[in-house]
């Protein structure tokens, strides 16, 4: 799919991402970190993705998302196949440096249906007593 | 720490929750799924948690964001003890049925540091080529 993006994951090590940044990384047992992504002037959460610490060294050097697909087993940028490209605002490690929140500029659809976000199709029913 | 919600994970089949909601869920392998806070009016992501059947149900059926702490492997009601309470507005799920959206109105600092938010304090520099 984003063959010049590569299935090949880099190793932590190996990566270029800043050592300071990565010291600070606490990395699920997959080696990931959480992504949530959101339009930076609207405020619509648009979708959550994974990142090892290549992909996170690449949104922070690129400007565009780029994530590590847990089904596929490769780095994707978003938008490389659908035009529906993320350019990066601003990126910030949570309290406990498991999770990124994402600031981007959304090109289109986030959402692989076509939807505008993930969120946008299934509001679950509150039933509060 | 928050006994009265009780330490002991609730079993899947055992859970309260919707069962149509429930055949949906694509859990992790730990059974849970991630949940994105939200401000419903400014729009600011509050924090990540997680969340497995049980959690849920108790999110929608009483209005005050419940979750599983994967560290203390026990149910959490947030602001149970810090006063900072989650009182839902909606729950979206996600097109993968892994991630639900939280819109809530939150009350005081969502971070445990005292904060308004997990990502607060640690914006990351992007050096965009």
């Amino acid at each position: 799919m984003t063959t010049s993006e590569g299935a090949t994951r880099v190793p932590v090590g190996e990566s270029g991402l800043d050592p300071r940044i990565a010291a600070r990384l606490k990395r699920d047992r997959d080696g990931l970190i959480a992504a949530i992504v959101q339009q930076h002037d609207t405020g619509e959460v648009l979708m959550l993705a994974w990142m090892d610490d290549e992909a996170l060294h690449r949104t922070l050097t690129t400007g565009r998302g780029t994530y590590w697909s847990r089904s596929r087993q490769e780095y994707w940028v978003k938008g490389e196949t659908s035009g529906h490209a993320q350019w990066v605002k601003s990126v910030a490690l949570d309290c406990d440096a498991d999770v990124v929140l994402v600031k981007v500029d959304q090109a289109g659809g986030a959402c692989h249906t076509g939807a505008r976000t993930c969120f946008d199709a299934d509001v679950l029913e509150c039933h509060v007593a």
